[in-house]
């Protein structure tokens, strides 16, 4: 995609623009996130769902911890991809936002807003020298005045609000399966399904342990969903969800921060 | 235009003149707003139109969130082209000076005054080392005093008043059919019809869903056209805007942010 | 004029001087303001009159808005070429420091302390690192205690005074008929007559709405030349001030930075 | 693992994305950790168990002095490998934050919040230039709410929860036996003698003077086990603890920092 | 004098020494010194005499905005030489010490005292980083305790006193010739001859207009000698004051800053 | 050691790692450390021994100017070895912080509280950007609760405890004798003459004249060894303690900052 | 001394080791040290003798005013070598110290603390970056307690005291002599004629006008000695003082700062 010599010059800043207008450091932070595991959220009639690939590298990782899913507030969570501890960094700020605004107002912040308020962070991020930009990405979703919306956060620093949309590795192939299924009216049981099924456009054999599922629905608000309900989901989308095969099966998107141990393994 | 080894040397550095005289950074921030969608205004007999392309790269963006064109005050708005994020910066400075304006002093900021202030700012970060140029141009436009009045803020921080202009890609094409069709005393629904036509210029096909128009009058302040009033002005402009063709074909200046997502497509 | 390797090592920071003592980034800046349109000032038995080429590229641009000629105080005023945006942060400077003066000493500021206020200000950027110098110059002029004054401010921030001078493009040619025509005692009208002339020593074909001319005078202060004026002036000098040959003719001084829209056009 | 030209551009500087989206001082940071003598967390159903290999470069350094293991609270430990002075500071750092959590809220920190604070910090120097990665890792384990709890933290600032980890030297032998080996429900002692044993893996011949083990348990807090104890753990382990062996054997992994000497013995 | 490529790695920082001790950029202000047109100090009986080549290079230029000699207080002056905005904020500093040592004490600061608070503050430009040394040097005289008293200071910050001695372009030359008519007790009017005597040995041609000649003595304090005098001292010194010869000539130490227009002529 | 063109790229910056995790800005301060003469430090049950080569360069230095050995506190001493001017920073530091803690908690500050608090800063040096680390190493030591402890910072800010342990030139030869000899419960005059012959076996021919010899013993604290116990330690090692010999031979270790005087003699 | 390629890549920034663990920048500084003309001291029974080479380059400079020799307080003098406008600086600062230190304690400040308040702040120099090292080295002597001592301050900020010792160049000659007459018990007069002497074995003609001379004593503090007993100085030491031959000859050594015009005669 990029190539050659002209590029060597521009791309070692996080403050210039290319001869063609682009800015190298930030596409190198979309190639970061593009590295990580694939997250997912998909705007249902009854709420947003988040399913993200969270699948540790050794069976002695404790899978939760490598937490890909957030509850930001009530009616408020977030899904992430890339590099995994600058990740931390936005949740944390997204979530003191939330905070703070509940404190000072009385009231959620809203989705659109506190997903502006991560971007303008980001971008700041991006035109200052003396720092790099971030390599992660955030869907950030929730229920605001009673309707659900789903809103994705790049690099950049550009927000974009989606009916459904991926970030992470193999966007390509999962985002194709969601524009092609995806349709307004969905359950919320469709919407996981639909998600799992996506996933797996991308990856062929994973099991329901592998996934992180969450939902924020007006009724119930953020919810993790569990192992048990994922596994129906799985069957209800036509995928062997053989629990038996659990054994840590090589990535080929392995640059996932996931396996960020060292070892290159 | 630029070319060979001899600029080599100043185009790494916001702070430095080329032998020539020129500001390298400047004009590759130039490139990024060229890299962009279009975006117009035109000033009419009766106010401001402004007319933005904002196509979803996919089926499943909301393409409202793609904002091209904002309200600034009751009688002032704005349209961006170039790097999303950075325009973003510039818009909510626009519109923070525009709210103290108003606390201040009771009443409105001039047009001229608002413009001025934002290229200050952006003239600053072309002479100042340690960050970059805004990679964005912005339309401010609004009734000052009753009368019409419309700008435009270049990445170099140089303000121009215009009669009708437009900012980001295919610009030669489009400013063209604006010299050659504007004229003093187009009304409202003339001016929107003008815009249409010249986008057309550059890009043959597209639909009025691609499209984002607004307008500032005396009488309605600033006023979002809905859709079906875009529609009307297409058939008015003899474009087939045929909706049902509602794929989302590629774009030839396919470099805009919208397509910021990292695959590259 | 330079060239060759040997300058390659000193023309890329602010801060450093060449072995031949020059400071590279200073003569570039130089450069800057001999691409952009000319500029001039005379100073006449009655007053200072300024007259500066003030070409829109496009038939819709507003002319006036390109702006070289502004008022600073009641019997003061400025004359600029070169980089838009940088000239306008000078004249700001220039503007503030005017106010201030009177506010604190309920007298308008004196030429010369003016123009060293500001000069100084552009040494400074000329010294110290982390910003580059100024791509503008400046003419300041007015009455003071009664006598006309007219100082020039280049980019290195050295202050001179002068009977008549250019700043910008074509200095060479129209300097030259500055110097040959020049004279102690001249009237108001037969300075910007000569100014007209000696612009024409430059571009030969140019309208009087091209220019932008104003003059400074004990009786009337600072006071904008209206376009009839100007004409009569156009023909007192014997020039085809033919206004229906309106096309927006191309500059081959073309870059000026009123051409600053990337297009390179 | 890393090779080549294409590399070099971007290894350099702690704030830059390579073209694959990679930071490579957060990798050569990585690199510094695996070449420290390896430490080893067991999390049993008793408590966590902490065993270093703290083996002295020469007979006459105090080889506690090596501290690899230390107390941060009562019931909370850690475990370092890499860059002794970097690891230092973070364990100053995390101890410094659980004794201002206990004056601030009388009760101990947990285990998961105190490691998250930690790679926080050390997420920033990854982020921010002026300042490189800190080149070590550390395990984290302690009671929380009656539970036995086991982290560890990466160069990269990536908090993970594991059964059972290794950070540092021979990382993917030692790994391997606790992932064979490790189960659910083991004792105390069983932990300790699992910890004996995977270092074994690494490293051929070892004696109990060179380890350093202590524990973390509901009961006895954290617990500085003797040696005569983890002399018992070798014999249940099947390893010969033949004392006598007391010289300081040649280390293949000597790039170890407590060779730290300069004399690169 | 200095070449090859070793010095190349040195003489861009200001802050390095080279191998053999010299600090390059301290060198090269010394150049753009000996660039500049030649200012001279010569000690009478009476007071100090300073006289410096002002000549304007356009004759709309007025000669005595080229400011080579000030006054700093009632019986002290200076002279410089060099890039003249520079210059020009050393004077500043000088004349700003001079007054605040009146208000301060209500007695006149000391030649020294003044001149080692202007190299000192020289001296720090050339050891901190982040600016360029001063391209310019003073001479700095006047009556202190009823003696005259004259020092120079150069782009090193180093302060020594003299006779006589001229700074800028052809020191050589007109050093010879002060070196070797200079005697104690001269007169005023002989002091005011030898100058211009010795600034004919670096030029021929030119004209009492061509300078600026100022002395400072107990009993008249500093004090600008007219054209009318200086023309008697022209007679005195033998040279052909014509001054119908009043064409500005070609320089060829044409450097001089006074030419700081861009064109290079 | 290190060589090779792959490590250019990573050795001129402090923050940086290398590939292979390494930090080349560290090693070369060892590296000074060792050019430098060398000092060791000897635990005895009485308390602790100092020793250092001292030998001035000239006849003429006051060769107890060359202040290897410092008190610190009543019980507490330091040791140093490398450049000269970098130890003098540390030490003070320690002496402050000593000096201190005595104010502020009524009693003397432990050796190993003492080091860390001085290895800290130590580390901080390497890992900031803006300064290179110090090119010095110490060893502190002294009596704490009654018991003899002595501790070695070196160039990364490691801390370690030491039986008895040497720093600078020769390190290799001289702890060899150390681990050779060194035994639990030597008297102190039997440290002093360890010591004395652990030197002996880097530079056969010095004189008592050339060490600095220093104690801290519980009963008498901190005690600068007179020379004529330093030769009777001479005559017990079985040393030629020969005074006459008393010329300045030549250092192959020769890079001791004590011929710190440019002429590289 | 140094050479090849190696080196380059070390000695340009202040704040980094070579590989063999040198500061080049250091070494630079001194290298400008020895470019200057030489200083040296003497301790004698009766009190410290300065003797300073202090040659003007010109007949026309005042000798006096090249200030190698600067009284300090009553009983407390410098001298220097090398940079002029540094030694100024670090004259500066260890003559403000000496004030303080009166002004704080009433009493004067010690030699020995003084030179090391000095060199400590020359320390500092070499190891922050964004400043070079000090290009001068100074001589501090004095009566402390009423014993004279003697101290040399070199560009790394080593402090080292001396019987007698020389600073800048022909330090080799010159140290030489220093080394073989030096003895125990000189008479003040004494000292001064073998200053007069070593000075000779490196600089074959000079005149008593040519030294600068001064001595601190008990008795007299602080003296300069007149050019008088200078010559009788010259003649005891068997030197023709021929006052006659008053030319200012070429001198070798003629980097020194004194002809610091920029003619590089």
């Amino acid at each position: 995609m990029m190539g050659g010599n002209d590029q060597q010059a521009y791309d070692r800043g996080t403050s210039l623009f290319s001869p063609d207008g682009r800015i190298y450091q930030v596409e190198y932070a979309r190639e970061a996130v593009s590295r990580g595991a694939p997250s997912l959220g998909v705007r249902t009639a009854d709420g947003i769902v988040f399913v993200a690939m969270s699948r540790a590298t050794s069976t002695l990782m404790e899978s939760e911890s490598i937490e890909k899913l957030h509850k930001l507030d009530d009616h408020l969570g977030t899904a992430s991809a890339g590099h995994v501890a600058d990740a931390r960094q936005l949740i944390d700020l997204a979530r003191r936002q939330s905070q703070g605004n509940r404190l000072r107002y009385g009231e959620p912040v809203g989705v659109e807003t506190l997903t502006k308020f991560v971007t303008d962070h980001i971008q700041e991020n991006t035109q200052r020298g003396g720092t790099r930009p971030y390599g992660a990405a955030l869907l950030i979703g929730g229920i605001e005045n009673g309707e659900p919306r789903l809103f994705a956060a790049d690099p950049s620093g550009t927000p974009n609000e989606w009916k459904a949309t991926v970030i992470g590795g193999g966007r390509q192939d999962i985002q194709g399966v969601l524009e092609e299924e995806w349709e307004e009216g969905l359950s919320l049981a469709e919407g996981i399904e639909l998600g799992v099924r996506a996933l797996a456009a991308h990856e062929e054999e994973f099991v329901p342990g592998d996934l992180a599922v969450a939902t924020v629905t007006e009724a119930e608000g953020y919810r993790t969903v569990p192992e048990s309900e994922v596994s129906e989901a799985f069957e209800a989308a036509g995928l062997a969800g053989d629990e038996d095969d659990d054994e840590t099966s090589a990535d080929d998107d392995g640059t996932d921060e996931t396996d960020a141990d060292g070892d290159g393994e």
